[in-house]
């Protein structure tokens, strides 16, 4: 497995297979590797002649007051991880490489998919993610991008910007993975005591019980808002940011929660950001 | 010549070339093409395998009082011209399959590149730029990409920007063409009257001055400055925008005009705007 910390080293090892007419899935990660990451890679090694993935905890997507500093790193673990499941070649810049001096350019996302859920939480958050991925699709020159749906406004943002600007390259988005008891594997996870952790998956029983309540007809979206608060008031811990009904795509919010529909949350639990969201 | 409007359909054109391991140079235009637009094609010609142009004249870089419904069009004329020149394909996108409804990404150009020049007079016009050249490198998929060294802004904020975002393209800067007279090349002359033609080339009569001072061991800024100001007033007709001298890629402002000094003016003349620019 080659190991490429040059924007330029990286995109003549892409450009020789895609000089000879071969398909480069790329999976980009901030590292601290989890079931989730790797279903992505599994992903791609099903579909495209070539494997990609990139490790880089992306200063620019975090808020001052953010955990950019707190985000668990393991860099030989995961290089140890990606190598089992056979990924040709990881990415891995450096800051000074990604952001030298003089570094003068953002690309920057308005409009409805960052009017709620996460944006107004996190402000510049998604101008931080999509100047990082522009780049890292800049460097890599792969053919697929694969996202995980756990960062659901993520997805829609990046399919939006990859549009927006043509970029010749496929956005896979690739269903959430959850431990057993139903919580979405998240690095943050590594943060959270026992206790936390066993509190957790309070979040996904709260959409489980929102979504049962849609599909049995009571669709308002009002009452499945109020009824997942009920779950997770349970729970004293959870201190819940936001939690909304969205159209999927577009991110707009809903009415009545049909099929189509996602509901999102953010909650801190012991000062441990987490997301979840649940399609309908 | 092809003639291709749809970005995926562009992308296919230029990836089976790309697939073969063949070069290709990019000449991006807004039309009115002129000799300053050929001699870009025809060092594309000279370098790269095969030649792409686009015409597109993009609504994003004017701003509201700015001269986008006057600027020249003769969409036929240009091909016809881009076609004896043997251009390979000319993308021409339409302003729908540009900026569609929802689109929301916009690429921005912040610090000293920005601070100067025509910046402050075009709010927003190096953002478009930036924005429609990333959208058209996305579709053209060159190897390099020719500019003209009139726009002298314009070709050290794209070659930030391909950095900044790690595009795989090489910056290409051509000498500035010009008229007889030493009038530099623009599709804007076209608008000018056949008296604001006669008055038009002070304008480089007076950087030339400029650089004859500089290098006769008068450099400080202010006497050079001061003494293509003195040209510049023989013709009344001429409205100084702005008369700088900056050093030649960080378009930091220079104290003496020296080597790799380069000095820059914009004026109007019969509420035309003309831009020019010499190199020390």
């Amino acid at each position: 497995m080659k190991v490429l910390s040059d924007p330029k080293k990286m995109q003549a090892y892409s450009q020789a297979f895609r000089s000879k007419g071969r398909s480069l899935g790329f999976v980009p990660t901030m590292g601290a590797l989890h079931e989730g990451h790797l279903e992505l890679v599994r992903a791609s090694r099903r579909k495209d002649d070539v494997t990609l993935a990139s490790i880089y905890v992306n200063p620019l997507q975090f808020g001052p007051k953010e955990d950019f500093k707190k985000y668990p790193r393991r860099l030989a673990a995961d290089l140890g991880l990606l190598a089992e499941l056979k990924v040709d070649a990881v990415y891995t810049p450096s800051n000074k490489g990604m952001y030298p001096e003089g570094f003068s350019t953002q690309v920057q996302v308005r409009g409805s998919l960052v009017r709620g859920l996460c944006a107004p939480y996190r402000p510049g958050h998604f101008d931080g993610v999509a100047t990082v991925v522009v780049k890292l699709l800049g460097a890599a020159l792969p053919t697929r991008l694969y996202l995980g749906q756990k960062d659901a406004q993520q997805v829609a943002v990046l399919k939006r910007v990859v549009g927006d600007l043509d970029m010749e390259v496929e956005v896979v988005a690739c269903p959430t993975v959850r431990e057993k008891d139903g919580l979405a594997m998240s690095s943050r996870n590594l943060r959270l005591s026992p206790r936390g952790r066993a509190i957790a998956p309070v979040l996904y029983r709260g959409l489980r019980a929102g979504r049962e309540l849609a599909r049995s007809g009571k669709s308002e979206t009002g009452e499945v808002i109020a009824e997942i608060r009920r779950v997770l008031r349970t729970e004293k811990a959870i201190k819940l940011q936001y939690l909304e009904a969205v159209e999927r795509d577009s991110l707009r919010p809903v009415k009545r929660v049909a099929p189509g529909s996602m509901i999102a949350l953010a909650a801190h639990l012991e000062n441990v950001r987490l997301i979840d969201n649940i399609i309908v």
